[in-house]
């Protein structure tokens, strides 16, 4: 098993060129598919036990309460595996104490205010697990593939989200981001398959044909988000999606390596435990 | 395999005696422990399923979308294991089909609104199944038991749930509400396990101990609710829970039962694929 894998998908700060990243390699997998997913189904039990420990801390009854959460980035390509992602590794948490946002085109209310407002709204409470699938980083990407707005604008927002996540490492959120690295030649599988399958024609959208002929635009934004914004306190990690089990398995990996180095505790608050028993304890 | 849980756990029209109900039953149950953890195990990819459909018809790319949704109301004594039931049974859906509110004391803001503002507000969304843990039921049994509000406000609220559930279900929602039917030994043993578990100090409360002292005038209260509100489009069903697997596998075979009736069914968009085909296939 691997010792770190958070080391091993570090995005190293520096420029970012994509096409250095092998979509299909699988650094630091216990095995090949059998195996790593085996070891994706062990890590369920062990992820859920971490994140009801931070449920815990920031829940107990009694004593004081932790404020610390933890966010999950999910950014990618059309078809790069967010939507299995969530399904495959947080599904193996506790419902309750995971919070999903999947951010759409922005609606008319949101497009009134700050680009992240609606990102702001949505932040995990404490002793949560936050999840977004798309984020702000949309904001850096679609934006300036399609010159939603000026250059000035988007050029702006590359400090502005640095600042936005440093200001919310320094109010207990953990960050980790994620992109999920698929090949163009991987998404075009995908497309087929949804294409074969009469199950997922309604996943199609012909628009997303449109939006592959803008790849190598996407590819561009995606590099100078990932550069940018590359802190220390909210680094960016760099998952090969083309095989969806080493995905699953290296995505629940970093969580549970980001948990265990939190170190979540079960609160032992101040309970007068023989009077509480006898209270519930029926007369003999 | 019981062909109808939901006419085995339906209340009946009339006064309702909770004492009538034996909280250790296990009406339809496929057998006893093992062999009905199995078959929960086995409904949790029917559940999904179900949830992906119905999922899939408001979320259609092309063609026409469904409003279509489901909400599960979570109501019963402390202890009764609504947190236990989402776990187990909501746990089984994709995470992202699925949206979980537990209300707690309302807040102040809540307060300066009708009772049910913040219920209205957090209402599944089309193709969502919802879970409250814990409703607007709690506004005709936890103010009737401490009096937090006159018996004449809380007396109008039967009849404004039930105009306000009858709208719902008019616009596209399905209510399933579940009263988790715990016997008062039970509660004791469950008390006791969470003094006797370090794992799970965080959870108790001394004020539950208050609470339990109530104990008949809860009963009460739950009585009046599920009598007055047990209407033919939003029904009531009882399940005994002092058995956590039989809970667990009654609350899926619920929803499974209630979404196999709304027969929810994969969108079949006009997609022409011979030509999103050819643009998906390399040149030869």
């Amino acid at each position: 098993m691997v010792r770190n894998l958070r080391k091993l998908l570090r995005l190293p700060p520096g420029p970012v060129v994509l096409d250095g990243y092998d979509p299909r390699a699988t650094p630091g997998a216990p095995g090949g598919k059998e195996r790593t997913k085996a070891a994706l189904a062990t890590d369920g039990p062990l992820l859920a036990d971490l994140q009801e420990r931070l449920y815990a801390e920031a829940n107990t009854q009694e004593g004081p309460r932790s404020d610390r959460r933890l966010l999950l980035v999910l950014q990618g390509m059309d078809t790069s595996g967010k939507d299995g992602t969530v399904k495959h590794v947080i599904g193996a948490m506790d419902p309750q104490g995971s919070a999903i946002t999947s951010f759409k085109a922005p609606t008319e209310e949101e497009l009134a205010h700050d680009f992240l407002w609606r990102i702001r709204n949505r932040l995990p409470g404490a002793g949560l697990v936050g999840i977004f699938n798309r984020s702000h980083y949309e904001d850096v990407v679609i934006v300036r593939v399609h010159d939603l707005v000026s250059p000035q604008v988007w050029g702006g927002r590359y400090d502005q989200i640095n600042a936005f996540e440093a200001e919310l490492t320094a109010a207990g959120l953990t960050i980790v981001k994620v992109f999920l690295n698929i090949s163009y030649e991987e998404q075009r599988r995908r497309l087929l398959a949804r294409l074969d399958d009469p199950r997922k024609h309604w996943k199609f959208n012909p628009a997303d044909l449109t939006e592959r002929r803008h790849w190598s635009a996407y590819q561009l934004a995606y590099e100078a988000a990932l550069e940018r914004c590359n802190t220390d306190t909210a680094p960016w990690y760099v998952v090969p999606a083309d095989r969806k089990w080493y995905r699953n398995w290296a995505v629940g990996r970093l969580l549970i390596e980001t948990l265990t180095e939190m170190k979540p505790a079960f609160p032992q608050p101040d309970l007068d435990l023989p009077v509480l028993r006898a209270e519930l304890t029926p007369p003999a």
